[in-house]
């Protein structure tokens, strides 16, 4: 899905893409984030595949990139908010192999007051997986924090997310 | 829970347990099969606590020692099967720190023709996370190949596992 | 060292760089080769740092780009060699952080007749490490493969590198 | 290795080894604290053997350990020291399979007044790697901090090591 045109498509690597980028490349709505990445060595299990452990590592990169593009977290500040996984789920579609480019996807799909369900997909020669996480957002001393109104907009704007 | 009468249990590390061996540090039918393991430094993100990541690592390793000990594959021969995961789930319920002990166990909840959902959990100060994988057997060229009787029989009798 | 002028370089990520991207951003001679990559949150270690194993993963995804690049191996044909290391080393400079950009270069520093000893680095806001590994070419059978004489030239062009 | 007289030794895992442990399958001197593991389906890389940069993540392991037996930090209180490498090495020796179960040991060779090396190698069917280290003890604000007295005693005592 890469190739556009019978041409390599030339995207931004490891900055997070927008909408227009993501259609470019024939990545369908409602995905609005994602970001471009390679397959590595290393991330190959003894069958020269892609391992199973290697797209959730790929959905927190994309999580961390959403997190601080939509300003849930700056990962600096004192009183910024601790993002927790209540849980994670990964479907795989199709096997990958070393040196493949690929476009991890991410998108809030249903907010509640305090936490919110993501979706993740990766998209390199085809739909490879897809997935999804449930996050609860604390305050540093363990205690729930909500979500404010203008993350909530935002991720209902740009995301299609919905109200649980 | 790795404590009994007040006193650190001594368990074989790395080498599956058996029922005895669970019931005796607590863990409940119809767990049948763990293995013993300690937090690494490099599990850990950069809050201290085993990253999200870790635990689908946890259950990846146990799931190789439980195939090999119901003989599904032996990872050796030629026509041994392909056990392709089609979905990985893990619900985080108490975070863990580095040199924490625990135990990750593995059960066959439901068995198909072709494929079977397992059941994971990890064990250390209390009941840490829980995990589920649907996996499919294929024949070395892909194409689907069914669980033998023996297999089922075993899965019932050991796990409790029923049929779809 | 990856702003020139005031400005944030935009680089292509993923993608092997040549000499005069490389000399762009500041990178000096001998380098020839190098590949610009973004600190993940899984390579962080409980201090928030980036953790001394991921530099040594860093060279293993410059050095498969240039066993790619220079045609050492092309990781498909039945009759390509086996590289093996014998031996890998990094030096630790400075510490680097979540999100980091980064170049890890890679060049052939000396070269025997069937083996050869590369060079590695990592350069972001300075030199953050640096690395070697010496690397034996082997055939599939495990016997050693004599280096090509056009690999030879091509590794004392690009690279500087000399014989041993 | 791990075979005496005929009989699969029966070792405690993950939990340090002593000298008599360590002489008793056939470790030599003047190893004298190790931590016993089993190689991870995750550690594989593409060709089925264990990864180059598996090795380091091992001595990483034994390396905590050995910080913790050896008293040089819990990894909790305030006032710990910062042990921070300033170089790692490996050489490799043997390749190792799945389920290959080894021991990886850990020794001080030598100290200063503020750093001191470390030796490490993985023991399995024969020696598979060795490996050294450099590591600077500093103050959580960044400053040198002089070994103890009783810490380098205790090296030279256990360990054989000498004064750099």
């Amino acid at each position: 899905m890469l190739i556009a045109n019978g041409d390599l498509v030339t995207l931004p690597f490891l900055t997070p893409l927008n909408t227009t980028q993501l259609r470019s490349v024939g990545i369908p709505e409602p995905w609005a984030f994602g970001v471009a990445d390679k397959v590595r060595f290393g991330e190959l299990d003894a069958l020269g595949h892609v391992n199973n452990v290697a797209y959730m590592s790929w959905f927190e990169v994309v999580r961390i990139h959403y997190f601080r593009n939509y300003g849930l977290s700056d990962y600096k500040s004192a009183d910024r908010p601790r993002l927790v996984l209540a849980n994670a789920n990964v479907t795989y579609k199709a096997e990958m192999h070393l040196g493949q480019d690929y476009i991890a996807t991410a998108r809030t799909a249903q907010f509640g007051n305090t936490s919110f369900t993501m979706e993740y997909a990766v998209y390199g020669d085809t739909l490879h997986a897809t997935g999804s996480a449930v996050i609860v957002q604390l305050n540093q001393d363990g205690t729930k924090r909500a979500l404010s109104e203008a993350l909530k907009e935002k991720m209902a704007r740009l995301d299609s997310a919905t109200p649980r």
